[in-house]
């Protein structure tokens, strides 16, 4: 039904994110494709289409690959190597393979530590290696006696991370299987804070203002952009950190980067490549949603402005609850908190998955945080 | 790759409007079905759930609300027979067939007036009537000698409207074949301005800001939001009117009211029973978006906020042009006017083809009109 005019993105990976990218691709008239596992959801109800293929299968991929102007991606499960290969074949990935190796917490670390950006003290131990448990026994002794160990492949939310005592750590290393661990210290976090980054293919940039993250269970619950997050001269460090991670890892597209403030300074946490959690506010909170400059990035198209729509902003996440599905309790949500800006993702609701988030935009902070929290429960029916 | 919670909002039509409310209806985690006529191209690209089939054909219609729990229609040109047998089978359509019966010019008129409605001083007559030509003399002679004709049935865009002198108007009823005509006084505008009403099974309204609609060639061209449109009492005036058509219509969903400014007073020129380009600018300069509210009116869910998210918004229309497409034009656009927010349709560009829209939002309402303008003008090719 529709002619050729406008280019064509595809999405390997159809959850939430390229969701609402989708979302914020149609109306510029960009026609989206999607690479979806089985057991993606997000992105089917919005993108009609859309291809079912595993994003680590070589086959499924070069052939989604050949019906697009663009290639990016949802999440960075993919397979590298096949990116690799596309890439040198001349196709449009971004971001690209340069940048997914970053998506290694280790080979991350070293880089940024390399690279002269503040990142935590740390350690990168294979747990097979018969001297590990000597080399984080020393690095604990250094920092209190606890240590938090993070797996470098295949952790999020939370999972692939564990705080111990460095008394727990010989045991820990015997029975752990896995990709090589990066071993810090147990910071004194004064707060946690992200930067979102949008970089085309010039090496442009665009910030967004900083925004405070609120974790629980090590899943981020709770965004807040607006008045002042961190102090100005601190700000601006964060903002600085940002832009140089994007510079450094090449990205094209968006990136986030998640700040400790730790002794008044900021030190990287860890990054993701991609759109994210941190970002969704922004859809009604700032003039360019991160979807839409994401968009715009990749198809090195001009940027958005990214100041905030109102003066402060409030995301909370909608996470499955025992029973029912928060698409059925809409009307009850909106009759106690009509301005809640409500994005539900279309998947099904189970316990601790997140399935959706909510938006308040206000000029009171305390009250866009209360009603925010209030539209979050309800949907999830807490 | 979905399961069944949440509503499934049925469109009938699938045009430009069908797929902003779809767009807006995703987030919500609202399933949207469309019934497109083959012709039709915008909510195609984004509802994956379309159905071919015609809105005056009874078959198609009867099978297609089967699917859905709320009917609701991208357009007024519907079989109102099937859409009234459906409504007295309990189907929930919305706008109902009470409500429909006012796109019907002349009735509207008559209406309107017998409800104590300010409206024009107006003649409804057939062409085919000996006495019509004599009516109308008699009508042109109390109005300064000239009169607006319009068909009662099947105009828009300024199609079905015909500005006359007395003198042309036996010849132009004896060439006229069609639905009775209004006529109507050539009357002296001050201004144009349009009221967005949305209003629940409840009889609960809620009204945006007045806006003024600037027409080139019988087609709305511009529309401003912002600042005083209107003197205060005004524009009290204009939404009483508008809350009160939302009444006497019955309508469920968005309705607009376009108003005439005369003499310092506001008379109703037309409406039309959803959503309306005069709204478009509610997507990014409202709090809540037109498309929705009408999606949560007609679910009756509790209405959204409906404040201005800036001290101005500025809607253009993206008409196509001569030659080459909107799609391929965005990267120089957004490079002028890097914060328009555009709005393709994914319909094929034809000159005076509404193809599109660009919204500005801003502190000066002079600039924000002419960026809206430079990116339409970019867009089109102008």
């Amino acid at each position: 039904m529709t002619d050729a005019h406008g280019p064509v993105l595809g999405f390997v990976g159809g959850g939430q994110l390229a969701r609402m990218c989708a979302l914020a691709a149609a109306p510029m008239g960009v026609r989206v494709k999607v690479l979806a596992a089985p057991s993606d959801e997000g992105a089917a109800e919005v993108a009609p289409d859309v291809v079912v293929g595993r994003a680590d299968d070589p086959d499924a991929l070069r052939a989604f690959a050949a019906t697009v102007d663009v290639l990016t991606i949802d999440h960075e499960n993919v397979d590298h190597a096949t990116f690799a290969e596309l890439e040198a074949a001349g196709v449009a990935v971004r971001p690209g393979v340069g940048t997914l190796r970053y998506s290694d917490k280790a080979f991350q670390r070293q880089e940024f530590a390399a690279a002269g950006l503040p990142v935590p003290d740390f350690l990168v131990v294979e747990a097979s290696d018969p001297t590990a448990a000597g080399q984080v026994d020393e690095f604990a002794s250094r920092h209190g006696g606890r240590v938090v160990l993070k797996a470098s492949r295949g952790g999020y939310d939370g999972r692939g991370v564990w705080i111990l005592d460095a008394a727990e750590v010989p045991e820990f290393l015997q029975s752990y299987e896995g990709a090589p661990l990066v071993v810090e210290p147990l910071l004194p976090l004064e707060r946690e804070v992200a930067v979102l980054v949008a970089r085309r293919p010039s090496g442009e940039v665009a910030v967004w203002p900083v925004v405070e993250t609120v974790q629980v269970d090590g899943m981020c619950d709770e965004v807040l952009a607006g008045g002042s997050v961190l102090p100005t001269g601190l700000e601006a460090e964060a903002l600085r950190v940002g832009a140089r991670v994007a510079e450094v890892t090449g990205v094209v597209g968006v990136l986030a980067v998640e700040l400790f403030v730790v002794d008044g300074a900021v030190v990287v946490n860890e990054i993701a490549p991609r759109v994210h959690n941190s970002g969704h506010l922004t859809i009604e909170g700032t003039q360019t949603s991160q979807f839409e400059q994401h968009v715009r990035a990749v198809l090195d198209w001009p940027f958005g402005p990214t100041g905030l729509t109102a003066p402060y902003a409030v995301m909370r996440n909608v996470v499955g609850g025992a029973e029912g599905d928060p698409r059925d309790r809409q009307a009850v949500t909106l009759g106690q908190v009509p301005e809640a800006h409500v994005h539900l993702y279309g998947k099904a609701s189970r316990p601790a998955r997140k399935v959706g988030h909510v938006t308040v935009l206000g000029d009171d902070l305390d009250r866009c945080r209360a009603q925010a929290q209030l539209a979050a429960d309800l949907l999830a029916g807490d």
